[in-house]
């Protein structure tokens, strides 16, 4: 079998690894799943994700930390004020990660009535989804069609040289 | 604010939750792009993931039962028989989850140098990435071109209806 080129580089500064090291845990996952459906407040998320209070407060502070979402403020009438959480750009830009979990959610563990959420093209109501392409305008069937290759950011390893 | 219509849902069975249960795991995603890098074997992935023995185990074993990895039996010569681990039908349609987290480390936390791997279109040496897009053609820039909807999978809240 041919070597993958991968094993002669390190691989600590893979973009794989970056995301995950940012948002690669179970509750924040949840978390942003709560922000792409427009629920922003702690209770709200609290009660839909199940996520015990403490963590969920500490992957909410780390969102903020890291710029993936942001406080507002804000004050129901009689009450103290309270914060929400609403998505950044940089937020926003996960957006393609949680479609890629929910199709593959969709695929292999839907309910057996069918999915829970649809996603719908604003403009259009065409349902929404993930495609892998090329440059070049093809589409790809799966992992199969893709050469993965070291690029400019990738180093070798000092004993491979 | 108009209330997202998700507060008036049940969260548990949504498809993002089902994929996250199964992958939603710093070491499972990392697992995941060595599989799909070609690195089949422990000793290797080990090294290049750096995760703690015991954690790797059980994070192979996790997924191999749930169906996304297979063990196949090799021996080098002199040694005796091992395992590696290659992904499966329902693990290679994994691919868009890590196509997606690559993605957003690049734009997001690549090296100076820019990104460590480049994914190219095996027929015809394009650069290859994930694309929005609806049933009607078009090509969507974000989140915001997205409306979610409840699909027929999701179960209303007793108390809300």
């Amino acid at each position: 079998m041919k070597q993958p080129w991968a094993l002669d580089y390190e691989a600590t500064n893979c973009s794989v690894a970056a995301a995950v090291a940012v948002i690669g845990e179970k509750w924040t996952f949840l978390v942003l799943r709560e922000a792409f459906m427009g629920v922003r407040r702690f209770a709200d998320m609290q009660r839909r994700t199940g996520a015990p209070r403490q963590i969920l407060s500490d992957r909410l502070a780390r969102l903020v930390t890291d710029g993936l979402l942001s406080k507002v403020p804000y004050r129901e009438q009689g009450q103290r004020a309270r914060q929400e959480y609403r998505l950044t750009t940089k937020g926003m830009d996960l957006y393609p990660i949680l479609v890629a979990l929910m199709q593959w959610g969709d695929r292999n563990a839907a309910p057996a009535a069918g999915p829970y959420t649809l996603l719908i093209h604003r403009d259009c109501g065409a349902p929404v989804g993930l495609e892998l392409t090329c440059a070049d305008g093809h589409r790809l069937d799966s992992a199969r069609d893709v050469t993965p290759l070291p690029g400019p950011g990738a180093r070798k390893l000092a004993q491979a040289g």
